[in-house]
């Protein structure tokens, strides 16, 4: 057998030990990880320099140094985040369905853990603490599979999350750190589809596209985020530039920015000079259609592939529609189906708009950036999916579980 | 493009114009599709006796030739089927979560449709009609792909469905019934993950295998049921006896019948003379390990082969377990995930039966042949997964759909 697949039936192991575990032992696990982050420190941000130091080495630039780079206050961070997710609610035996069929019995459906998750990540070694903590939360057995840029960092988180669950009693398999970085041996990993139950990969769309095109494991995934302001003619304008800036200009590296601005004829004259004043304030490159370019100078023409585009920086194409329906039709058209958002004063519209669209999370007057697992009340967040299957959207604890049934009878039989 | 490139887009443009119909519109729909069926009985008869008869020319055997036949009475029931899929509550639209965060915003969770649905699928003509209603029911666009042998009666099925479409001002592609069946042209089917949201293979499991490991859209599926019966030292024996025969015999080549019977020591001398005199009476041969042998007569030796085996026959492996630890380990090594089965007096032991084991369904004192769609009380049943990703167990119209989030706002930013 390969090495890679006994690692794999050892973590499957020590997930079902791990599943049985009772709510109170899987937090207080948690909380004890955190200690050992903390009393660990020193060895983690000397093996984290040694990543760094490669990394300059080869070159490597400053954001993604950045990324890489632990700092004790970083570390701390990581530390109370694995206290913020012990303190969250459990899943795991939550009661979804109870009801009585004619025959007596009781049917139920109760979430239980998936079994084993691999998460295959670049460069941030928090990952490595934060993907482990919410799958054992939810009672999973986790294999991480990072980047080698920071595999000392995080063979050293992972090694103290291990003495944690070691002091527990718990078989250390049920965190896999791969350290075998060879492509095939990802590869391997992908095909483990006795297994593993998910594979969640988080990175570049380079990875992500790697990972969906081998994988013979079941994988939920985002690509991009190409996300809408539909701004409708009964919008109020003032709060339509709010949702504009926050969307486009607060993070426009993350995946629920706002990529193209969609505005109703009507209030085109009145709402595009104040919103590109805005805009250029703070350094936005517009790009537009004809419509926009008439209202606005110095706009570049925006392209078929400006539509589709995810541009992680600060440039916006806009488009000018004559109703609605034109708006919903080019999203349905460019949609990555992660978040669209409407501005409107009319509640009918609103309506419409969330009725027409099929996108994992559709906004009515709020910004696109509360598109995430935080923001949205979900307490942390696992990945994203924009595959309409098992979760759809920002994914937190429960996606991490499914319902299955538990039936209570008194002897009853079907025929 | 290739043709079942173009059917595909078609399906899942038509997909988006059915998501957006009311529940009344949709329920309409398949009652006006089971209209048709009765209208258009006469050629949907002919077009199965075409295929019978192709059948009986290529000697097929009379399982097989019962599994494809129609007549009056089965296509009666057929459309009485779609009436009771029409009845059913619709889950689009069903809202699952509803809060409102510290800063204002209200987030939802509502039930959407998947998109399109391919279903493969063998002999069975009703499978067509079945199918396509559970999916339109729910929303969703469906590409069906049955077996050659049934070619003529799906054909016939699927453009009396398709008529109810049209009269209904639908796109018939909602309803896809791929004609070329050639292995290449599922192949490339089973290849369209930027359009087909999921796959679900059903019939034996060499079909199933084969969409499982080429398929590169999500496939949902279950191999078989290995489904085990449990009789502790607490249980009321009669009461265990009514389970065994009930799971064992009713309807042996069913996916949640018994193959193993796993008793407690403590009892074994007392329950297995008994139930071994019932089973026989019924023509199930026994097989057993040597502490079986021991208490009864003619039984032959159970191999490891044995105890994995989803017999589909009236063959029934049975051990003899030193306590409760030792059969939930017995059905942890084998278990297919489907179905286990506890006979107890004692709720303690129901509860950590229920606990120690990941199935899809646990049964405290009912009869196995209960894990069933209908049977369950979801009204319908589109296939059974033991894949713990999306659905776990039995799946109704709620797993052709998923959650999504919508979030009302009056201008709320992050920043």
């Amino acid at each position: 057998m390969s090495d890679i697949r006994t690692l794999a039936l050892q973590c499957r192991d020590a997930a079902q030990q791990l599943g049985q575990l009772s709510t109170q032992a899987r937090s207080a696990l948690l909380v004890s990880m955190a200690d050992a982050l903390g009393a660990d420190a020193p060895g983690i941000l000397a093996a984290n320099e040694k990543d760094l130091q490669a990394a300059r080495d080869k070159g490597v630039g400053t954001a993604m140094l950045d990324r890489l780079a632990l700092n004790p206050s970083r570390l701390a961070g990581v530390a109370d985040a694995l206290r913020e997710v012990a303190a969250l609610p459990d899943p795991v035996g939550e009661v979804t369905r109870d009801y009585v069929r004619p025959n007596g019995i009781r049917v139920q459906k109760v979430r239980v853990p998936l079994g084993v998750i691999a998460m295959i990540y670049e460069a941030r070694p928090n990952v490595t603490a934060d993907a482990a903590a919410l799958c054992i939360k939810a009672g999973n057995g986790v294999i991480l599979r990072g980047g080698s840029e920071a595999i000392h960092s995080n063979m050293a988180i992972a090694a103290s999350l291990k003495r944690a669950l070691r002091q527990a009693g718990l078989p250390e398999a049920a965190l896999t750190l791969v350290e075998d970085l060879r492509r095939e041996t990802m590869l391997e990993l992908l095909q483990l589809n006795d297994i593993i139950d998910l594979a969640i990969p988080r990175g570049g769309e380079g990875l992500i596209r790697f990972v969906a095109e081998h994988a013979r494991v079941p994988v939920i995934k985002h690509y991009k985020g190409v996300c809408h302001l539909f701004v409708d003619d009964s919008a109020d304008l003032d709060l339509a530039v709010r949702l504009l800036i926050d969307g486009k200009v607060s993070r426009p590296a993350a995946c629920n920015s706002l990529e193209t601005l969609l505005v109703h004829e009507a209030i085109a004259s009145r709402f595009l000079p104040v919103a590109a004043a805005a805009l250029r304030e703070r350094g936005v490159e517009l790009r537009g259609d004809t419509a926009t370019q008439a209202l606005l100078a110095d706009v570049l023409p925006a392209s078929e592939a400006d539509y589709a585009a995810e541009y992680l920086d600060l440039i916006l194409s806009i488009r000018v529609v004559p109703d609605m329906g034109a708006a919903i039709a080019h999203i349905q058209r460019y949609t990555s189906d992660h978040t669209e958002v409407i501005a409107t004063g009319n509640p009918a519209h609103g309506e419409t708009f969330v009725h027409a669209l099929r996108s994992a999370v559709v906004m009515v007057n709020a910004s696109s950036r509360f598109s995430d697992g935080g923001e949205l009340g979900l307490g942390a967040e696992i990945g994203i999916s924009t595959t309409r299957l098992h979760s759809y959207g920002p994914m937190g604890l429960e996606a991490l579980t499914v319902e299955r049934f538990v039936v209570r009878g008194e002897g009853q039989v079907r025929h």
